[in-house]
């Protein structure tokens, strides 16, 4: 029986306390569904942070590495999937993910690629802590397919109605 | 001798006029400096149209092919580099280019993706045709390393001041 | 806490019965250790019965899966990484497992391709049911990396030395 | 209109000086016929060598290069499509090439997998200079999807065959 995956993206070395406080609280929230938490597996900012909260709940954690090795890997990632691919894995995060919730706070580049990527994958995205210019441009873009979630526990409410 | 690479990206399926007749103006201007010009290589919209303007000059093209085969490929296209790698294909095109036009004209979420991973990969790039939504949100992501130009011409003189 | 991933490449549509033997074995011996169980994720051959014996034993599976959807997917894999990048998906299977089985019992160009690739990566594969030519070959290529299996229990005892 | 594009794929470190006289013959006949030269890219071994052999002879030459960056890449390569997919890109190598020439002197675990990946896409492969385990591998394997070349003279007469 296939287990339903839910990808949190977010970024990663200049996360702002905000962006990391909300992926610990989302990760505590996903593994409590008993979904598995698929992320970017990296120990920075959101990436590790969502595999923190994810961990005290006991979750199922699922990494995807960009590079060749672990070095970089967050301790509560407890799957590691080496793709060594780089940003390419970004395509693999998006496409493996029954739902998915983008912390905009703080949003980097790579994060709009994987936003990018699932619109184009069809996928519908959840966006959390948008501010005025990403929400508008992603209502551009999105055209329909984007939810803003306004905590943690809505966009885990919002998730249920994608499921 | 390595020979200079130019990456177009733009709307595909579903690009507007204006987009097309920026494409070929751009694939013409790319093959009149002996630039190689690298896309998509779809037959579609302006990737389709940027490689018939480089041929109408007698360019060299280049197409980075998401799929298996070459059923989709423009006929345009000279060298085609079959992926199988679906969207994943869009970080080769931004890595291989050594200067890229986002055409924003119509812009679809693959486009996007393709300038979200360009400046992940700390690539400057130039944009063609933003409104203003696109080019708020690019100026807030992009950080400096996003130049916008008013016409064709105007972009391939950004593209000489990267060179 | 990371968990022990082992990955068990085999032929697929025309895997001898013996293979899938050998496979449902597998499946069952590697969960029983409370490894993770990796494949190549599809329904076919050695790839859905070592996820179904692994299953059959309460274990945890994970498919990297070449294509962009689940239609082709084992349903005793609970995990599905969904890469849409074909046969290069290969080179995840490798990197991403700790200890790596080759069923050589009618093996396929996708299972030489992977043991190949994780003898590129410099890891160790253990191969099972070779016949004299493909021992022959994997000696000459592997240079001492190549330990071969008599059984599957032979071949869980042997993952037990490199882990 | 699409050109012809050859790949030849053969060992890089350690090379015997056989397969590098062999790769540079080779490059300047592929060159002779007007075909795109197409490797892996790097500068070691007989990749170095076929496209130093093409440039002798005012070919085209594209290389895909498994890393971000150039560091490594022939200066004999032309057009530079950076992967930095590692090794996965030998999926592209063999997807990209209408015909393939695989140099089986000092073969190395990466030009198998390139063999592999090819006959799992359902192509012909050209292997020269086979010792007799290789051919006996290779020959089981192939089903009839493998030739073997004496020279290079007679792998370019078997290329005009698949043509």
């Amino acid at each position: 029986m296939r287990k339903t995956v839910v990808g949190v993206m977010g970024p990663g070395d200049k996360a702002p306390q905000s962006a990391i406080d909300s992926a610990f609280e989302l990760g505590k929230l996903i593994a409590k569904e008993d979904w598995i938490l698929l992320s970017g597996g990296r120990k920075q900012g959101a990436m590790g942070a969502v595999n923190d909260g994810a961990k005290s709940e006991n979750g199922t954690t699922v990494g995807i590495i960009p590079t060749k090795g672990n070095e970089n890997t967050s301790d509560s990632v407890e799957i590691a999937i080496i793709t060594d691919i780089g940003s390419a894995r970004n395509n693999i995060n998006v496409l493996s993910s029954d739902a998915l919730i983008i912390i905009a706070d703080g949003m980097g580049a790579g994060t709009v690629s994987e936003a990018a990527l699932a619109l184009k994958a069809k996928k519908h995205i959840i966006m959390l802590s948008v501010d005025n210019v990403v929400k508008s441009f992603f209502q551009e873009i999105g055209k329909g397919s984007v939810s803003f979630a306004k905590s943690p526990q809505d966009a885990i409410t919002l998730v249920k109605k994608i499921l």
